[in-house]
C-alpha cells in the first residue's frame, strides 16, 4: 500500500479551471492531496502549495483511497479510468465522478465500475469555480451509500452543501441536466437581451441592474410553479398563457427588426402557442411542462 | 370641467388582473379612481371599493387628468385611445401607457399624441399583479419629463420602485422588451427542465429547491456579464464557451432521449457553436451577446 493511502488522502484527475479549485480546497483542508491531468504543467501551482504531482493517472489513483475526477465529460474520464492500469489500480478504491454528463453515462460507469470491483459515485456541482471552498458552493451525489458515507468527510472538504439524492446513480446527473437546462436557456436569454438592449442604445450596464431584479423574482416563481406542476393545477389567474405569448411575440419582433436570431425566443414561442393550441390559454406557463412531458 | 378633475384623481383604462391590481392601489391610496373596462362587470368589486365604474372609455378619460391604460398590447389601447370620442376627450390631459408592447409603437404613439394635444407617457411593469401596492412592484418610465414630474405623486400609489428612463419614449419599451426576453426564456427553460426532470422520476418539487439555488446565482453572474459585454474583454477562464456547449449538448441529448422538445436550447447551443465557430471557444458564454448583434 502506498504510503499515502491513508483515510483522507485524495487524488484528484483533471486540472481545469473547476479541478484545480477543488484539488485547491482539499488541500486548503490539509488533505495529503495527489493531483493528475492528461496535458502536463497544469498541476504547478498545485505542486507549489504541497500537492503531489502524479506522472500518471494510475500513479495518481494508487495514492489515495478516494479519487475524484472532473473532466470535461464522460468521454473524458472514460478516456482516463478505463485504460488498464487505471482500472486496475482503482480495483477496491472508491471514484467519485463530479464530470457532468448524462444520467445514461453515469449507468454505463456503475456497470463497468461493478465489473471492476470499483466503487463509483456520480456527483454533479452546481456553482461556479469561485464557490468551492466557500459556504456558496454546492454539491450532489448519487449511488451507494457506504462509500458515500465513508469519504463524506473528505468531500466536506470542498465546502458548501453535498446533498445525497440516493442510490439510483443517475439522479445526481438527472438533477444537474434539468439544472443546466435552467442555467444556460436563462443565460442565453440574457445574453440575447443584452444585444437587443444594446441594438436600442441601451448599455449593459444600464440593464444589469433591472436584470438583478429579474433574477430575484425567479426563486419564489420557481417555487409556485413547481408546486402547481406536481399538483396538476395550473392557475393563470394573474398571467395567462395568452398574455405570455403576446409578450414573447413583441421580443421576437424587435430582435427581428433589429437583425439578430430570435431563434430561442421563436422556440419558446411556439412551446406556448402549443399549449394554447391544446386549449390552456387560461393556464399559467408552467403548463408547458406537462405539456412538453406528453406522448 | 369634471367634478373629479382634481389633480390626484386618476382613470384606469383595462381591468385585466394588472389594470385591476393598479386601479386597486389607487384606490387603497385614497385617490378618487375611474374605471372602465371593454367587457363590462369587471368592474364590480373596485366599485364595490370606491370606484367610479364609467360607461365609456371617453366617459373615463374625461374624469381625471391623468389616464393610466393597461390592456394586453398597443393594438388593444390604440383601439381604446383612437376613438375620436377618446381622442378628443384626452386633450390636454396626460396618458401614461403601461400597455407592454415594442419601442417602435410607443415612438408611433408619441406622433399620434402630439397631432392630438395629449401628453403621453409611456412606462412598463416589470414584476407581477400580486407586487403592485407594494415595496416590491417595480415601473420604468420614459417620455417628457414635464407631465412625468406633475405625475409622479400619484403613480406612487402604486408603489415600490419607478424609475424614470429619459425622454426617449421608446427607452421603457426597449427595456421591458430586453427584461421580458430574460424573464420568459429563463421561465421556458424552468418548464423544460421540470420536464425532463419529471420524465427521469424527480418531481417538480423535489427540482424546486435546487432551481431556486441557480436562481440565486444568476444576479451576480448578470452584472459579471453585463461588464465583460460593455468592455469588450471576454474572460472566459472559470467557464470557457467549450466548456459550456458540452453541457448543452447533454441537455438536448436527454431531452431528445426522452421525447421531450428540445428547441430552444438546440437553438441556445446553436448560439454557442456559432460564436466558437468564429473563433472565440475560450471566451465567457457573454460573447454570445455580441456575436448575435454582428451584422
Ligand atoms: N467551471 C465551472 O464553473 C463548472 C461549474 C460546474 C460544473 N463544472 C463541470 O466540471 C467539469 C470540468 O470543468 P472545467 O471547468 O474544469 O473545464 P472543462 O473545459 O469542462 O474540462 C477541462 C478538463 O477536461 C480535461 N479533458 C478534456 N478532454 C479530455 C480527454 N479526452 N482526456 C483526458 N482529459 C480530458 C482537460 O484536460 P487537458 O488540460 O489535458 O485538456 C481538463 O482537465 C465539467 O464537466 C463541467 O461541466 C464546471
Ligand atoms: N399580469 C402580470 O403579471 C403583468 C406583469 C407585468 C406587465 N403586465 C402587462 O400588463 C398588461 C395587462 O396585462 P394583464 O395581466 O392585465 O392581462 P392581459 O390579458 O394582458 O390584458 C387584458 C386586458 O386587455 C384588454 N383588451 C384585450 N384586447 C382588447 C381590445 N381589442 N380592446 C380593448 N381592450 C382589450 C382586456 O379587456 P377585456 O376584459 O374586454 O378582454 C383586459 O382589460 C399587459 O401588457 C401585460 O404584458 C402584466
Amino acid at each position: 500500500m502506498s504510503p499515502y493511502a491513508d483515510r483522507s488522502a485524495v487524488t484528484v484527475l483533471g486540472l481545469g479551471p473547476m479541478g484545480r479549485s477543488l484539488a485547491g480546497a482539499f488541500l486548503a483542508g490539509g488533505l495529503p492531496t495527489t493531483v493528475w491531468n492528461r496535458t502536463p504543467g497544469r498541476d504547478r501551482e498545485l505542486v507549489e502549495r504541497g500537492a503531489i504531482g502524479a506522472r500518471t493517472a494510475a500513479e495518481a489513483v494508487e495514492a489515495s483511497r478516494l479519487t475524484v475526477v472532473c473532466v470535461v465529460n464522460y468521454d473524458a474520464s472514460d478516456a482516463i479510468l478505463r485504460q488498464p492500469a487505471v482500472t486496475d489500480a482503482l480495483n477496491g478504491r472508491t471514484v467519485v465522478n463530479l464530470t457532468a454528463d448524462t444520467p445514461d453515462r453515469a449507468r454505463d460507469t456503475a456497470v463497468w465500475a461493478a465489473e471492476h470491483g470499483i466503487r463509483y459515485l456520480d456527483g454533479a456541482i452546481m456553482t461556479p469555480t469561485t464557490t468551492i471552498g466557500t459556504p456558496h458552493a454546492v454539491f450532489i451525489h448519487s449511488g451507494p451509500k457506504e462509500p458515500y458515507e465513508e469519504h463524506r468527510s473528505t468531500l466536506d472538504a470542498l465546502g458548501g452543501t453535498q446533498t445525497y439524492l440516493g442510490e439510483e446513480i443517475g439522479r445526481a446527473a438527472a438533477y444537474d441536466i434539468a439544472l443546466l437546462d435552467i442555467f444556460w436557456t436563462a443565460m442565453a436569454g440574457y445574453a440575447h437581451a443584452l444585444s437587443v438592449a444594446r441594438a436600442e442604445g441601451v448599455t449593459a450596464r444600464e440593464l444589469a441592474p433591472f436584470a438583478k431584479g429579474i433574477g430575484a423574482i425567479l426563486p419564489p416563481i420557481f417555487e409556485g410553479s413547481a408546486a402547481e406542476l406536481d399538483s396538476g393545477a395550473f392557475s393563470g389567474e394573474g398571467n395567462p398563457l395568452t398574455s405570455a405569448v403576446s409578450s414573447m411575440a413583441h421580443v421576437v419582433q424587435v430582435s427581428e427588426a433589429h437583425g439578430i436570431d430570435a431563434g430561442v425566443m421563436r422556440a419558446a414561442e411556439g412551446l406556448a402557442r402549443r399549449a394554447i393550441g391544446l386549449g390552456h390559454g387560461t393556464d399559467g406557463f408552467i403548463r408547458i411542462a406537462e405539456v412538453l412531458g406528453r406522448r
